[in-house]
């Protein structure tokens, strides 16, 4: 039996017109180099209506990719949105691949416009000519930048150079499309690992609506209208853990950070602006406590962090100055990205500060919406929900990725039942709260048995002497694969190996204690901040051979 | 381009699964006449399981009519996951129908099997002759009540007659089937109109999950896992304004009050159980806000209400003594029913008391996901946003009805272009907040303006010396109709026509002052409390012509 319910498409044009019918009165701050612009839902719902007529204008097909190349911006925002409810498909560039992984996603996507942020032209210019199918330039002057020569050098014919304001202000503002289909391409986001080219997650419309409803519901992240969201992930990468289309559809007021990303920015920005969320990865919120020592901060109710594992030590550091630890959440590219997020349960509140800081070492639970399970790698049967058992996380649900687009790697991340085989490894507690702990390809196999390096790491980090540590399986004589510390000593300090091995005794057990220290100047990065261990892994294979 | 996401459908098992993997230890607390019951989520959801066995040895059809006779219960809760969790329909049969009511709605639905609580069986013993389809008559003892003689009197055959109990205890758990359709059908509810037949509206498994996340996002009722929900509003009608669904879907335990609405009775439940959510018709609060003078009400952080108008004066009353003004809300058994919350907007918090009142007697805007427009009666265009031009309201989304099962009149309620007739007329400010002027049909046309019968009742309602008052157009020598005051007086009072007609000087218009005032023992109402004026109208019509 069929029900009678009005089926409407669930489209991305809803949330839009939340914004421009109910709150055209809240505010879009963008921080610019020299101060602040501010304008209005009213005016950014009409200029993103006029940016849509650009689009027609420049000719961009009916689902056309439509890339940018920018900050966090309120202009960034008019893109996020005239795409997609013009029926075209939004591709973020994320500013930090390496060129060569720029060329390809810009190719492999078919990108037939860029929008640029003129301060970024510097890292676009030379990559030009590679660009196959580009047919536009459009310059989003952020007053920062050089407009270098040689942007028209393109691969596959002329690329033609504009000035983002001369096509908006040239526009009418237009009437969206009707979309029909809410599992229409709304948006592309390609993932940022370590090895091989980036691989692309193509967005719907109906993905987009559900992961907005979803951070809209208290147990995620509870956007809501009262909110001033600064969100400082950036809008190039994971659709910033969908804040910015969670800000439009609650009519949130926004505070987009632009470029500069320092401690003493953020900071100010959330005082000044009385943010209430701020949104970043782990070294983002190091950088900012310090420079909130003795700020105004009681207008924050949430500072959501993922990307990498949230130290305990840090969560704890907001919750001992500001009243308010950090709110660990987890996801990836291919789940939109917010799959899970650890508040504690009521019954927890009234447990112990230690008992919470450990808890909050967890991811929590898989959102709503979202089906999770954890199965031994070998065996592929789940593992018991005990908090000790490990196993690979696997995912399922509206907004995860079920293919990548036009990649024979696809067969590789999803099961045969079409779940996502995420690459974390992760325990389980009986109320089926997820721990991370580690990436599949991070873990050690030392002797036969499996050591958890982010375990290692957190526990190396909480030392004074610390600034970062990176832990890595490298060969050993004995053991196989045995974990080495590769650590950043804190500016200043000069802890020695003993040192940080006897800090680890009594946290972790005997034979999971690294065999070796190494200093390092600092632990390399991907383009999105995480770890990258692979270099550190070539460097130091055979630090433990002379043992 | 089609987007690449998984596509998973959104059925109410994936809330069920929730509740079952994750709340285990939550618990559901139902209110017997001498005492508390007491279960976790963890056995609910055993039943529930075994309940779907009960459901297949009863031989139900796969599709078929599951009907409810029953009081707010956690058995109760067992059916509305068990119907539709195995593909059947769960129909919730609202207990204060009229007999010949409820004989059309279970023939009109085909029901199979009907559960009853002990309690009720009175009132369906006498039916039980004239429901042609039905097979089954399960009884669920609540402690209270005869069994009858006569029930398996059957209309077309015999009915057989079980204990629930005894179904439950011989039944093994079940897996769900796997719903592959999210629009099937999940429930049906049927319309509590004054006129004519009731008219059926029929959930489908993805209407149901997208209410229910609804109404998990802070900007509608916001249910969470920490919340303590107390659904005052009946399981029997409009699905407890999905509080029934959202509290299992966010694992927050239930207070079910079971048959004992009584002031005393829910503040008893409210302090007792440290509720944080108590929902309910504005007659409900007028009942309990005498009977929490004094007490702890602390737990409680929202009083959704709806079902009809807010009085100001007792949303003030909360405020004034509990510090929580009542949130109003607006919808219909055909919108799901959560339509409409009143927040007020950030900036409106800072306003002073009296502004802050009055913006409450909206009922706000229409919630994420769905739409709403209100247009001119006679020319269907949009009327302005200045709140004080009124028209129809009229919505559109998910979780809106689209048709009534099976029925002539669907034609008279939707749009050519698919939009519900909510038959309320409104009013919409320059933000999109809907304010009710009143149901179309009890609008008053005097000398050719139109006349808010609700905007008067409330104003007379704030009279001290008033315990109730319908306002309604009557026959007048001069104006064609006019307005009638028919008033019930507060216990131990005694006022005027005069005091009546001089209370609400300054407060309306002089033209749109009531041109009488009777005095009633009570006004008349619907099977779900609302007033019902129809009867007034045939008794009072006259009552203005000798003026």
């Amino acid at each position: 039996m069929q029900g009678l319910m009005q089926d409407v498409p669930l489209t991305i044009n809803h949330l839009f017109e939340r914004a421009e019918k109910y709150f055209g009165h809240k505010e879009i701050v963008t921080a610019t180099g020299d101060g602040t612009e501010r304008q209005d839902y009213a005016a950014w719902a009409r200029r993103t209506r006029q940016l849509g007529g650009v689009l027609d204008t420049l000719g961009i097909s009916d689902d056309g990719r439509v890339a940018t190349f920018a900050w966090n911006t309120a202009r960034h925002l008019e893109l996020y949105f005239a795409a997609p409810c013009t029926g075209r498909v939004l591709h973020t560039l994320n500013i930090r691949l390496f060129p060569e992984q720029l060329t390809y996603i810009v190719n492999h996507a078919d990108d037939e416009v860029i929008f640029a942020d003129r301060s970024l032209l510097g890292l676009l210019a030379p990559l030009m000519g590679t660009f196959e199918n580009l047919r536009h330039l459009v310059i989003m002057d952020d007053g920062a930048g050089e407009i270098p020569d040689g942007l028209d050098a393109a691969g596959g014919g002329e690329v033609r150079i504009h000035d983002y304001e001369e096509l908006l202000s040239a526009a009418e503002p237009v009437e969206w499309p009707e979309i029909t289909d809410e599992h229409r391409a709304a948006s592309m986001c390609y993932t940022s690992g370590t090895t091989g080219n980036p691989k692309g997650v193509v967005y719907t419309h109906r993905s987009t609506f559900l992961h907005t409803m979803g951070a809209m519901t208290v147990d995620s992240l509870g956007a809501r209208e009262s909110d001033v969201i600064l969100p400082v992930v950036p809008m190039f990468h994971a659709n910033a853990w969908g804040l910015a289309h969670a800000a439009v559809a609650t009519g949130a007021s926004l505070v987009m950070p632009g470029p500069d990303l320092s401690g003493p920015a953020l900071a100010a920005l959330i005082v000044d602006h009385r943010v209430t969320v701020a949104a970043g990865v782990p070294t983002i919120w190091m950088a900012v406590l310090p420079e909130l020592e003795g700020a105004d901060t009681s207008s924050l109710r949430s500072i959501p962090c993922g990307g990498s594992a949230v130290p305990r030590s840090l969560s704890e550091g907001y919750r001992e100055q500001l009243g308010l630890p950090i709110l660990q959440a987890w996801g990836m590219t291919e789940t939109s990205p917010i799959a899970a997020v650890c508040h504690l349960d009521s019954d927890q509140r009234d447990l112990s500060v230690e008992e919470q800081a450990e808890l909050r070492t967890q991811v929590g639970r898989i959102t709503f919406g979202s089906e999770a399970r954890v199965v031994d790698p070998d065996t592929r049967e789940p593992i018991p929900w005990d908090g000790e058992s490990s196993g690979e996380l696997q995912c399922r649900g509206n907004w995860i990725a079920a293919d990548y687009y036009d990649d024979p790697r696809s067969s590789e991340s999803f099961t045969d039942d079409g779940w996502l085989k995420t690459g974390d490894v992760a325990t389980v507690t009986d109320r089926g709260r997820i721990t991370l702990v580690d990436r599949t390809k991070d873990l050690i196999k030392s002797g036969g048995e499996w050591i958890s390096s982010v375990e290692l790491e957190n526990e190396i980090m909480a030392h004074p002497d610390v600034a970062e540590a990176a832990v890595i399986g490298v060969r050993h004589p004995k053991w196989g694969e045995a974990p080495l510390a590769c650590v950043v000593r804190a500016s200043g300090a000069d802890p020695s190996e003993d040192d940080i091995l006897g800090f680890l005794e009594g946290k972790v057990a005997k034979w999971q204690l690294p065999k070796g220290v190494v200093w390092i100047d600092e632990v390399p990065k991907t383009s999105v901040g995480k770890f990258s261990k692979k270099d550190l892994r070539e460097v130091y294979d055979d630090a433990l051979m002379a043992d």
